[in-house]
């Protein structure tokens, strides 16, 4: 066969797999908004088959060998023209996939549709026992697939699982980083503890309707740029976004009555995911250069918009008008600068995904402890919870009353996502480099908005970022855009000046 | 092989196939109910490949031989066993499915999709002809399968594709029936029209709030027994039921700010067609004995639910107060006599989905007689439209202003469902027949519905019609169960004792 016809017959393989994966993530983003109470079981069923379907496809003899024909004739002059980071990249997802057998990622895709009913359960029902055996059964499905990653590599089971998130990524990096990350931040919120000016708590937590919550929602995830044409927002347990095709984006939030945060930083969260999503190259959908290059930088664009964008004093300058008039008899006499007060503050808390910003990456840095032990057999689930609430108390000084609010809360590991945790405050690190270096590219940032003008920071990202999908590694991502190599002083830096100031340390 | 094992190996295809198109199915129910406007060139991808599987699956060499080594072990006495009954069916089934190529399928599946988003874009600007081209194309699919499906057997294109929906059907007995059918339908509407007593037109067309209109829908569906737990409502812009595994049902349906109808009895419709997916024998999902019988049945069940109960006098003596509450400015001084009576208006009428009882079979029968033209080629889609216009004038005395309210009503031709127009109308000769037989059954029928009280005129039908699924023909589920081959007289006698006495003929 000609090279070119065994680079087409690839691409549809891949493309293939990517209509069933696809199709995959449908069912489960209906799963996961109102899919029936009982369809769980026959749900799970028609997921696992699709993905089994799917890998079947990118592991099958005539791929492999084509892949393999392919990447011999990539040399180093070529390593960087599209063709070949197509072939190197699908050669080495390949390499991820042949190692894992079809019945191993059935299975897998079975225990996780039921590991996350069975969790929401559990959440709703606050009993961490009525989950223990599903996760057990997901970390032994876990470690399987572990010991069969790591094979040929110099990785361990914990960094095997990693790679899938942040290609490359070791244990050594991460601890590094999160090391250098954690005394500072320590710092700044003992210092912030102390200190006398304080936000208004009660600000945020009114009672505000769940219907103009939603409007707000929609207002703001247009105002920055998600396109509601490529894409919808909806309500679930625990906000996700997913991809379902080239122009389908959907991102998912949730609602608290007496929480303006919960829905409005969830949404704008979502919303920078989605415009990620819909700022990949559309034409190379199913493909390397069509998709995310790592979850980092996922994160970083999520974070980004929540955080640099959503807890800016620009970005409140721009909505608190929005707020006195959807809510008039909440908010008529509240002021910018009260709401950007309360939009950052920084109080040790139970629920990472309304963590401030300093206390966020000390959420994290316990699920990663805590998930490496559990992947590496130091840490048994029986006493997780215990585990985990002994964390809390350490390191943020906050008790666990009930296990909804602590080993409970979170969706990752009841779907089979370990050694994803860290790319979270990977994204937040990235983020702040990102930002800073937006900020000195684009004229009047804060100007553009808190007018309500965000295009140019998206185009921003869409340049530095998104047009590249693969093509770039997360690293040459970072080098190339911001000049410096991956470091922690940008986030820290960036949140010592908001803050103390704010506080006025 | 075991014959054992080759059952299991048949099965396990069939179940194989229904995890493939239950996926597919619920991808066109998410592209029905939310999809982003932009997805739909993706989606059609997805559902085409998702159809094109399922239909290799049905297809292959093995599963071929492998039923056609069990055909032949069947004998007369063993027939009526359920391994006979499901190895039948399914050689049946993969007679059709070899007569058809996978790329003709997977053509099909793809111009469906976009055949629905075209109708329905151009149902809403209201423009035929922005629909013509795709219409032409799904037309040509439609004859060149016929003319496949009809080899080796005496049939002609149309009944080819009647065969799928209402098995062995032929379109003499069809003529036969409606020719029987018209003639005391068109003299009851024409002694109703001069009738001196009407219906208060206006009652059904009060402003209604939307959101309570979907509380009634809920309350009604609950109450008649639709199984809320293993099913959902949505809404949509042509109501349909779908059946996404056994435990996961869909209805849709529609509402109109300004129509009590057309949400009320769409929901009771769909709920009925619901009701009998959710009635088939679980355990055989995806397998013959857990399928429906035929069109034919299945609309028996949706319109009996909707004509023969919701329009039934005890039917409005319950629901009277529930509507007095919900909407005490419009019904406060409403009694249920009068609702009675305009549940059971007849008027000639444009639109088929909202006639009354009365002239829905003459709707029926227009586009019966088009499709099989157009399918025959004896009418162009260039002069469809007129066509239909006059069809309407001479056979309802009604004038079409726009497409909207003509050609471009319904969804079915777009979706590629010729041959599937007249079931309705056996739908509604079959209810007739089966509810006559209910009501000599059940004692106080009556009395029942008027108490809200529904669950033993469900349980008749699960025994006479959910529980046999496919093990017994439509012809057979109407004689068992009725003692009569299918008649129009049960029809005819219900309409004239119910309408002669409300209109004092």
């Amino acid at each position: 066969m000609q090279k070119s016809d065994l680079f087409q017959f690839v691409c549809e393989s891949a493309k293939q797999a990517a209509l069933l994966s696809t199709a995959a993530d449908t069912l489960e983003w209906d799963e996961r908004t109102g899919m029936p109470h009982s369809a769980g079981d026959y749900r799970a069923e028609q997921v696992s088959y699709l993905r089994g379907l799917a890998h079947q496809k990118l592991t099958d003899g005539r791929y492999r060998e084509s892949l393999q024909e392919l990447l011999e004739q990539i040399s180093d002059e070529t390593a960087s023209i599209p063709f070949a980071i197509t072939i190197s990249k699908l050669h080495r997802d390949l390499q991820r996939n042949t190692k894992l057998t079809t019945q191993l990622v059935e299975q897998m895709a079975a225990s996780t549709v039921r590991g996350q009913q069975q969790w929401d359960a559990a959440r709703k029902s606050n009993r961490f026992c009525d989950f223990k055996r599903i996760l057990n059964e997901i970390i032994q499905l876990k470690r399987e697939s572990a010991e069969l990653l790591r094979q040929g590599t110099e990785k361990n089971c914990y960094e095997a699982l990693l790679d899938e998130y942040e290609p490359n990524a070791t244990i050594e990096q991460i601890d590094q980083l999160f090391s250098a990350l954690r005394p500072p931040l320590v710092d700044l919120i003992q210092r912030i503890q102390s200190a006398s000016k304080r936000p208004d708590p009660t600000l945020f937590r009114r009672n505000l309707s769940l219907e103009k919550q939603k409007q707000l929602s929609v207002h703001v995830a247009e105002a920055i740029g998600f396109d509601f044409k490529r894409g919808r927002l909806d309500e679930t347990s625990h906000p996700f976004c997913t991809t379902l095709g080239p122009n389908d984006c959907r991102i998912l939030t949730r609602y608290d009555q007496n929480n303006l945060g919960t829905g409005l930083f969830g949404t704008i969260h979502e919303a920078g995911h989605g415009m990620y999503e819909q700022g990949l190259p559309e034409e190379s959908f199913g493909l390397p250069l069509g998709s995310y290059a790592s979850l980092g930088i996922h994160e970083s664009q999520s974070r980004m918009w929540e955080n640099q964008v959503g807890r800016s004093a620009a970005f409140w300058r721009w909505i608190t008008p929005k707020l006195q008039d959807l809510f008039p008899k909440q908010y008529a006499n509240v002021g910018e600068q009260e709401f950007y007060f309360a939009a950052n503050e920084v109080e040790p808390s139970l629920i990472r995904v309304e963590a401030d910003e300093a206390t966020y990456n000390l959420h994290i840095i316990i699920r990663y402890d805590l998930e490496k032990q559990l992947i590496n057999g130091d840490l048994e689930v029986d006493d997780l919870p215990d585990a985990w609430n002994l964390r809390y108390e350490q390191d943020l000084g906050v008790k666990v009353q009930q296990d909804r609010d602590g080993v409970l809360q979170d969706v990752h590991w009841s779907a089979g996502l370990f050694g994803y945790f860290p790319t979270y405050t990977i994204g937040n690190l990235i983020a702040a480099q990102l930002f800073s270096k937006a900020e000195e590219s684009i004229d009047h940032i804060d100007k553009q908005f808190s007018r309500g003008n965000f295009q140019e920071l998206l185009n921003w990202n869409r340049i530095a970022i998104h047009r590249h999908g693969q093509s770039m590694n997360s690293d040459e991502i970072v080098r190339e855009a911001t000049g410096n190599e991956l470091s922690t002083d940008f986030l820290v830096n960036y949140l010592r000046a908001k803050l103390e100031a704010l506080y006025q340390l």
